[in-house]
């Protein structure tokens, strides 16, 4: 199983002992590849937003702590380094759960096993991830498959939900590529994603390397083409699901599902279930990071020479509010699709996931 | 009656007979007024929107007109100075309405008397707009008295609304700006409006000018914002509005609409009757103007050394769909608030407004 291009975001290079990921705040414009090693490189990477992504944050988390480990493995540093990762984003819960994965495969061994464990322990959550994200995909092409009439299907997505937010296939972008190589003609309208333009900086770069037909939309934009008929679904990626089915997604997910419902569009959240917080009984319970206000009152682009180029947007003077993610209540949430398949998002829903996960894990 | 600031954005110089406009693509970053007397400039400055707003639109090409008569007085000329300022900008049926009037001020007139005529009209509209958003600040004032409780009033806008968009006060801020005069704490919220960033670059500027509070938010944060019970009121202007109470305004406003809606938040639409196009049905028959995608693909703001510049922001090859409006069904409006009072959005409403129209009006 490989993604379209055989690409992915994050591999191990056991050479050089480090990890090699992806530089996305250089994208589209370039393709760099960084090295990882020191925790602080790690923690970097992550709250800088050079990885991004709940599953490959994660999943850069798991290694960080297996190299934090390798360097000194004693349960001190266990403890402190996975607080310092942990420390880097507030809303993806993914990023406690691998760092607890790779805690749990460790913490009863003497130190010197431990560091050989936890990268063992990041190599399975790394290929773990894949053959989620290609099942995810399969369960949601046959919700494409369902839809498709005469002529292209015509799908919104919201932030970047592929290949580059997990290792390879990508959470909702997955069942697109699927159905691109199954012959089944698409069309996504990417909406841009402000303030970090995450749609039209990696969701746009990975869909016209996949030579996928795309559109680029403000976020804005994305209510009338909703109104107007034109879309056949929207399919969005999570940061953290509550136990109820609310969805804590990437600021802007919540108008696009309001717009979906008011015009009976499927609005269709796909997730690993590493992203399903079962302590959070609803998404108000999910803090929302709030970021930096430049982000909003700057941007980043390139000049005419092609020099990379940060351009002051607002007047002198000016404040921004900058949260990051958003609430879309499981109302809203037309099926969450997982690695186990598709499920209603309500408790009823979550439930049956639940007990579908613990009837087939090998307890 | 003058603005918060004695500022206007249009002025007719006598002595040099000229216009004055705001060059508003430079804004916020520099404050620049510019001279309009040809038709080629008067058609580029609304085309290029140097000037924009649709209550300022319509002011400005009735100016233009005039001003083309002065040169050229014949019907011929009439006619083709008022398509080709008509053209300019598809939505706004101000525009139409403005050129209508003057029109019909001078066709029955002998060529040497039109120009003085149309001037006359050009500036009569320029005064009735001053007057007509100093009544629609009262009426809405209303509004907001009746919302006030302790604290301040968190309102919502979005795009510009304010006097850059007319000539004084605005249309959703003259409410605002009375509001803080008579001693109601607000604080704006400002979505930024991309992708011209009419929220970021002219709200916020007047508003700061003004010494209102306010903190710019993207487009997509808006939706947590109203979800989190920290909005009492949404305030907007319409580009133009059909006989049914549905509303074009700038792109991302229905989705606004949604939010509120679905929070139970009101969302008030201000707008001169001029804005009402009574040939309209519904939204639906209203023309949405598609601007060029290099909108929203590139973006312009000035780097540390104040010098504005450009930037691209998308991947080489990228494309764009760029609406520069949205509709939004009278169902999701909690009033319309026009210069005549507040009328519900619906057929019903808007006949009792025209009633109200005619049975003032000097027949």
């Amino acid at each position: 199983v490989t993604s379209p291009e055989g690409l992915c975001s994050l591999r191990w290079n056991a050479q050089s002992e480090a990890v090699e990921v992806i530089d996305q705040t250089l994208l589209p414009h370039s393709l760099r590849w960084c090295q990882l090693r020191s925790l602080e490189s790690y923690c970097h990477a992550i709250s800088a937003m050079q990885v991004r992504g709940a599953p490959l944050i994660g999943i850069t988390a798991a290694f960080g702590l297996a190299q934090a480990l390798a360097r000194d493995p004693s349960t001190e540093n266990l403890q402190a380094a996975s607080a310092a990762l942990l420390a880097t984003r507030p809303t993806a819960v993914n990023l406690r759960w691998a760092l607890a994965a790779v805690v749990t495969a460790v913490q009863d061994l003497e130190p010197a096993s431990r560091a050989g464990a936890a990268l063992a322990q990041a190599l399975q959550l790394r290929a773990r991830d894949i053959s989620n994200c290609a099942r995810m995909g399969e369960h949601g092409l046959d919700l494409l498959r369902a839809l498709h009439r005469a002529g292209p299907l015509n799908i919104m997505t919201h932030c970047n939900a592929g290949w580059l937010a997990t290792v390879e296939w990508g959470t909702a972008l997955a069942p697109i590529y699927k159905a691109h190589a199954a012959g089944i003609p698409v069309h996504v309208w990417v909406s841009e994603t402000r303030p970090r333009n995450q749609g039209m900086n990696l969701t746009a770069w990975e869909l016209q390397r996949a030579a996928v037909p795309y559109t680029i939309v403000t976020d804005s934009g994305c209510g009338q083409l909703l109104r107007s008929g034109a879309i056949d679904c929207v399919l969005v990626g999570s940061d953290r699901t509550a136990a109820n089915g609310d969805v804590c997604n990437k600021t802007g997910t919540y108008l696009k599902a309001l717009a979906a419902r008011a015009n009976d569009i499927p609005f269709y959240v796909l997730l690993p279930e590493a992203t399903i917080d079962w302590h959070c009984a609803s998404g108000d319970d999910i803090p929302i990071e709030e970021r930096d206000e430049r982000e909003v009152l700057a941007v980043t682009g390139v000049d005419t020479t092609g020099l990379r180029r940060e351009v002051m947007l607002a007047g002198s003077g000016a404040r921004a509010h900058n949260p990051a993610f958003d609430i879309t209540p499981a109302a809203l949430v037309s099926a969450l699709v997982t690695e186990h398949g598709s499920f209603e998002a309500s408790p009823a829903g979550l439930q049956r996931l639940r007990s579908q996960i613990s009837s087939s894990s090998p307890i």
